[in-house]
């Protein structure tokens, strides 16, 4: 059976990328990072989502980050959406490009055939490691940098929901049963959800242009849709 | 002043950028890891290393491997001296990546201008992330995935050592007066060099091709050159 370590953060992308690359037949691993988040919640849903997918291994890698972003350093707030597409102070230094290279370490050592990542470029917060241009750009590193990519058996990078709006990954999702209650996606963490921060604004506007409601808590008077 | 941050492991290649760097004008931002090594002694050497330099900053950042490599699995063992093409399992999954990513993520938060990475494609154990072709794929990772490289100020990777023959390297070092008494390249760790290792053979035979005497301990007997 083919193999795909998919990165798993316990958001809403990450949760229905674990559906897609089982929906095609891999056996899915599931990798996480703690890396000093602001909050334990998303973790918290990861582990939820991977038990929910009946997974074999779980693998979650601690590790130091390097600082300067609102959401690994508490002295810096989580700002309200702007949408404004300059890069926002919530952008992690780095952080898809470390999260690949250790889901590449992984898949080269569990001889997995893709990896799987959750980002898009089309709702997103205008993070530079969200767009084709950087997947494809990794894509080069893996064929040129590892053991597999040289022995001409390299592993692909596959980022399904790159070209989706959210409204449409969670279409998709709901098709594939994706367990949208278990996941997270405020940047604010707690066990309801701010509404305000960018991730917060594209996940209920994903939910009301998909014609389906959000199970996940809401502070109150937030939820925009029945 | 320009910074760089050079990726400090404690041996004789990154010790020698460290000298590099400093010697093209960078303040230098050394950045090591502590990542299940089979011993401790390269982090000891690069915090002696980063003393000697009398830099501001060493940042040390522990995190877990993905394992899969006699270099941090203590059940595979180290092999002696092939030379013989192949990788070797040695070889740690991902590792240079996994380093490069760490080191961009600092250098975007500090602002550094320069990466320094100390590999070489001519005296090497076969690893595919020590190549031109995996630096440059890396550089356009930096290009396209970091938010310095899409507002166009990206960060350079700089691999001086890249087409230098070990014993090129240490002739270039003894000139910036490097200290490799400080140093250790040996896969098996401890006070004293096992001198059998590829490690080992390539740093002895690159001190006896410069005309210079290494200054670490050998175990008995294996000392080369005098």
């Amino acid at each position: 059976m083919k193999k795909a370590v998919v990165l798993l953060s316990g958001g809403l992308d990450s949760t229905t990328c674990m559906a897609i690359a089982k929906h095609e037949g891999y056996e899915i691993y599931p990798i996480s990072f703690d890396y000093g988040q602001r909050h334990n919640r998303e973790l918290e849903c990861a582990i939820a989502v991977a038990k929910y997918f009946d997974v074999e291994n779980h693998k979650i890698i601690r590790m130091d980050n390097v600082g300067g972003s609102a959401l690994t350093d508490e002295n810096i707030d989580v700002p309200k959406y702007k949408g404004d597409g300059e890069i926002p102070v919530t952008y992690v230094p780095a952080r898809n490009i470390l999260f690949l290279s250790y889901a590449l370490g992984y898949a080269e050592v569990i001889g997995a055939q893709a990896i799987f990542i959750g980002v898009s470029a089309v709702d997103y917060s205008g993070y530079p490691d969200c767009r084709p241009e950087f997947i494809k750009a990794f894509q080069n590193v893996v064929n040129e940098g590892t053991g597999a990519g040289v022995r001409g058996a390299s592993i692909e990078i596959k980022a399904p929901l790159i070209y989706l709006t959210k409204a449409d990954t969670i279409k998709l999702g709901l098709e594939l049963d994706v367990p949208y209650q278990l996941t997270s996606s405020c940047y604010n963490g707690g066990a309801e959800a701010c509404g305000q921060c960018d991730s917060c604004v594209l996940r209920l506007k994903g939910f009301e242009e998909a014609g389906s409601k959000d199970k996940i808590k809401y502070k109150k008077g937030i939820q925009m849709c029945d």
